[in-house]
């Protein structure tokens, strides 16, 4: 992967890492909360990443008015799994997509607590530093699936609880570790067989998303059409073995629902 | 803690570890599988723990016939996240809980992937290592609730998602790491405010009960009366902050079921 990149993510990660005791402010939503830190590596990604690639823009999650364009743009999580983080649960990471005529063209996304970076670029793999990785080839009925429960936004935990409820019998289990992002590596590495959350933001998924179609799974939205990465939607990435199926299955859900 | 019982876990993890590609087989119940690893480490843990405390019972995850009685009594799972394990999720643990007179003395829980070893005596604290564990003081409305969804169990997956639905708007998340005991340790160390699971067995919490008790928490029955460790049961796990509000919110959806 590119050497800047992942200088200014090791770098970003020292600095979330340094917080002994975070800051925590409410951001409004329900559990929707930022920290001091959040705050201070995304200030860092910004200043870094600006001077690393002129010219590039940003759509971050801690900045106001972001719109995207066709340019080079960093859509950028400085911490995801904000609440993991200030639990001292050790399961948040750092994600950095880059989208170029609205599609992502490499992104990184790195786990301080396991020192791990996972990387793409478009059309070169997935890879977990020097690990190429591939998605599972599990059954639907043997499947460990990853989910968001969209947790800023009440008016879905009515259908993510009858989401769990009809999902779990046709599958193995379901995992939440708080981390969309590395919820979304599990995918590309194999370690599960999808993730969906009915409401997601590009931050959360931009690099991961890549990551994840380099790995040889797919992506998309859970009632259909792509991943877009202007606007939060609902988002599904699964193995190519069980993606149709899992996409069936919660579709079902939100039709029973609607 | 006590050496001899701090050795045997180690080199039982180590037995575990060793394992490159486990071989997996179903055991009946939905998504209830067993590797050869789980089978290996409780053998080697019967041999050795019956060496090291002769006249001990034993009562434990892959073994025919459990009978509790008032003698010490070793209630054990090998692996305990087995999914987890065979699909390298690095989220698994192996408990020990002594009990005598059908209530835990002493007990230890030792987590591989991040060499951490939980321990506890009946009156002398909780431990993770060298560090004094104490559950966390976060209101309801802020809390972050593990859960395990019964998988085995068939009956209880539409309780399971009702649950969630319910108390996902009064607490701030959940969280399902696939392994019950390192979601008991996380409440002991208040990295989460709580953990239930509508059935749990003897082997996944015995440990883990004590521990969170001595860390101030918290254990009972989600419908009331106190933990058994002679059968499975509706477990609940909490901070002494919010354990009556959450097993007031979760008896409100079993009333609401039944």
């Amino acid at each position: 992967m590119d050497n800047a990149l992942d200088n200014i993510l090791r770098r970003a990660a020292k600095l979330m890492l340094d917080f002994e005791n975070p800051q925590v402010y409410a951001k409004g939503g329900h559990a929707d909360f930022v920290t001091e830190a959040d705050v201070a590596v995304q200030t860092f990604l910004l200043e870094e990443l600006a001077r690393a690639y002129p010219g590039a823009a940003f759509f971050a999650e801690e900045k106001e008015g972001n719109v995207l364009t066709d340019r080079l743009t960093f859509i950028i999580d400085p911490i995801d799994g904000t609440t993991n983080y200030f639990r001292r649960r050790r399961c948040s990471a750092i994600s950095i997509g880059a989208v170029e005529n609205r599609k992502p063209v490499f992104g990184a996304i790195y786990d301080p607590y396991r020192d791990e970076m996972y990387h793409a670029e478009r059309g070169n793999g997935a890879w977990c530093g020097t690990e190429r990785l591939h998605v599972a080839d599990a059954p639907f009925e043997r499947a460990v699936v990853g989910f968001g429960t969209a947790p800023y936004y009440r008016e879905l935990f009515e259908l993510t609880g009858r989401t769990m409820a009809r999902i779990l019998p046709q599958i193995a289990d379901f995992r939440r570790t708080g981390s969309a992002c590395i919820d979304l590596c599990d995918v590309a590495a194999g370690r599960s067989d999808g993730h969906f959350e009915w409401r997601l933001q590009p931050w959360d998924y931009c690099a991961a998303t890549l990551l994840v179609e380099e790995a040889g799974g797919k992506c998309g939205g859970i009632l259909g059409g792509e991943v877009v990465y202007d606007r939060a939607m609902p988002h599904l990435a699964a193995s190519a073995r069980i993606y149709d199926q899992l996409q069936q299955a919660l579709q079902a859900v939100w039709q029973e629902m609607n």
